[in-house]
């Protein structure tokens, strides 16, 4: 019965008892037995097995116990099933040797039924479902338009990102026709994620924020709006896109279930800025280093700020792989231990 | 008579004819005639000849023509002073070999007269000063307390500088003993710089955006703070916390000459912000990559929007090395002509 899980609750306003919590990348390295698969799978086998991506899904949710799963999957599954070819390099991250820089470039790729290439993702997501056996509603998720735009147009990890910025300034129609075919395949996904079972959605727009407000409602919103309009009527939608708070009252109003913050907003701003919608993060993920009793303290602290309702704990950001098991505890018996003042 | 410079009246509020204009990072890598340079010297070569350091601060004046000059030098010059090695890894940054932990590697800092170290600095600005003639005023700047000490505590460059925050957070008053030292040796360099001719100072808080509003309010803005007193009856002192518009109203009622902003906030959010300073910034160095008639329609654009008193023409972040020289004219050259609407 996922319809009435805490964390679908409070992703519809209604009222809670107290407030939900997971963590972005709480199935990850943090994890001994994670590292443990890591260690005999590579990562493009352990995104593309089901039976290992729903094993590893499924991890945190019986060692460390959040209130839902987000499914073991890469946002770059996107560009690959619109046949770009996508590496893993150890130690540096995501490299595509084949970026998009001409008209020619974009008009091959595939976006027609490219979704269909991605039926390891619908099988996990069957799988990991069965398996959790309603304890839990399962998150699915999908990077922004303009974040993954970032990344097959640069090639790889950057701080600015200036060579995918600077194909959207010098030529804005060509960058807004990878960016439109981006989102057709990315519905496309995000509708079949759902219709194999998926609860919700949470659409990341990492490098959002490195764009100024302006160039966010040309380069990014549209693409989220898009995205936000096709599934919103099928499942709630949680839209985090980091760095860009410039954006909460347009993102308020376009009334999504969720907005995720990071940590460089205060609880009240965002409240202020967003009031119509439930609020999802914000804590940061370096603050997991503190002991356990002044984790306890700030995340009681963070809820306290934030209201308990319409309101998800969570951090602002990733997990980072050297945070202690016990503190990721901590943080999450903050939550379930919360009571309202 | 560099008391009666456009960039130092714009500075002290007093009415102009046009915005001043200068960029960051506008002595280096994108000029060939600083590659030539670069090419015969390595880095500390060139930041501790004072001769060489004087004739790559002045090539951007002679080549683009901005309205004032920055000397050409690095931030990390003070845990130098600091006795703490600092190397430059060629295509990957600064690496300090020795990172601090714990207070006994604290406590073995070098404070007093740490400043001497730096004769070279001061000489660089003479001779800069000598050579310059009066054409523009010189800016001399130092890293912001909280931004070296992710240096120190991290050793290395970082996207979340997670170390060193986690040290802030784990051990605050550690952190702080840090922070203070680092203060305190900046304003006793700063003072010096000033002593050597400086016009104006500014300080970078390039990681600042890494903290919440509160751990800003706590591990930032005390020592920006600090050093802006120390200093602001000298010269005019531009604050420049990246990412930290968050803090705009208490930065604002430092009532420092000016603050810097990146382009993640708009111009009329920041004039509300802080309305009693002068304002600094903002186009997006990515821009630069525009056609020339697109940069300086957009350069005109923004000057607009701030409008032209109580302003500085910059950019929002340094310069990249594959920006065209011309496009750095073409932006120069909007905010020369600049007549208001």
């Amino acid at each position: 019965m996922s319809k009435e899980h805490l964390f679908l609750r409070a992703l519809r306003g209604e009222q809670v008892e107290r407030p939900p919590v997971w963590l972005m990348r709480q199935a990850g390295r943090y994890l001994p037995e994670y590292m443990e698969l890591k260690r005999k799978y590579d990562f493009f086998t352990r995104i593309r097995t089901p039976e290992l991506a729903t094993e590893i899904t499924i991890q945190p949710i019986d060692i460390v116990g959040p209130d839902a799963a987000i499914l073991f999957s890469d946002i770059l599954v996107i560009p690959e099933a619109m046949g770009v070819e996508v590496q893993m390099i150890a130690g540096k991250g995501p490299y595509l040797p084949k970026t998009m820089q001409t008209k020619e470039d974009i008009d091959n790729l595939r976006v027609k039924d490219a979704e269909f290439d991605l039926q390891y993702v619908y099988d996990a997501i069957r799988l990991t479902k069965q398996e959790l056996a309603g304890r839990v509603p399962l998150i699915g998720f999908a990077g922004a338009p303009f974040t993954i735009f970032c990344y097959m147009v640069e090639g790889e990890g950057s701080k600015t990102f200036s060579k995918a910025k600077s194909l959207c300034f010098a030529e804005p129609a060509l960058a807004k026709s990878l960016l439109s075919k981006i989102t057709d395949v990315t519905i496309a996904y995000l509708l079949k994620k759902i219709e194999a079972g998926a609860d919700a959605i949470q659409v990341f727009d990492s490098w959002s924020g490195l764009l100024s407000p302006h160039d966010f409602m040309e380069f990014s919103f549209p693409y989220l709006q898009r995205i936000h309009d096709a599934i919103r009527s099928k499942v709630p939608v949680i839209l985090f896109p980091k760095g860009s708070d410039y954006a909460l009252k347009e993102l308020n109003d376009l009334n999504p279930a969720a907005i995720g913050l990071d940590w460089t907003i205060s609880p009240k701003k965002a409240r202020q800025l967003a009031p119509d919608v439930t609020l999802q993060g914000n804590f940061d993920p370096s603050k997991l280093y503190m002991s356990r009793e002044e984790i306890m303290r700030q995340t009681t602290d963070m809820i306290h700020q934030f209201g308990m309702q319409r309101y998800v704990a969570n951090l602002g950001h990733g997990m980072m792989p050297t945070i202690p098991v016990d503190s990721v505890k901590a943080f999450i018996e903050a939550v379930k231990s919360y009571e309202e003042l």
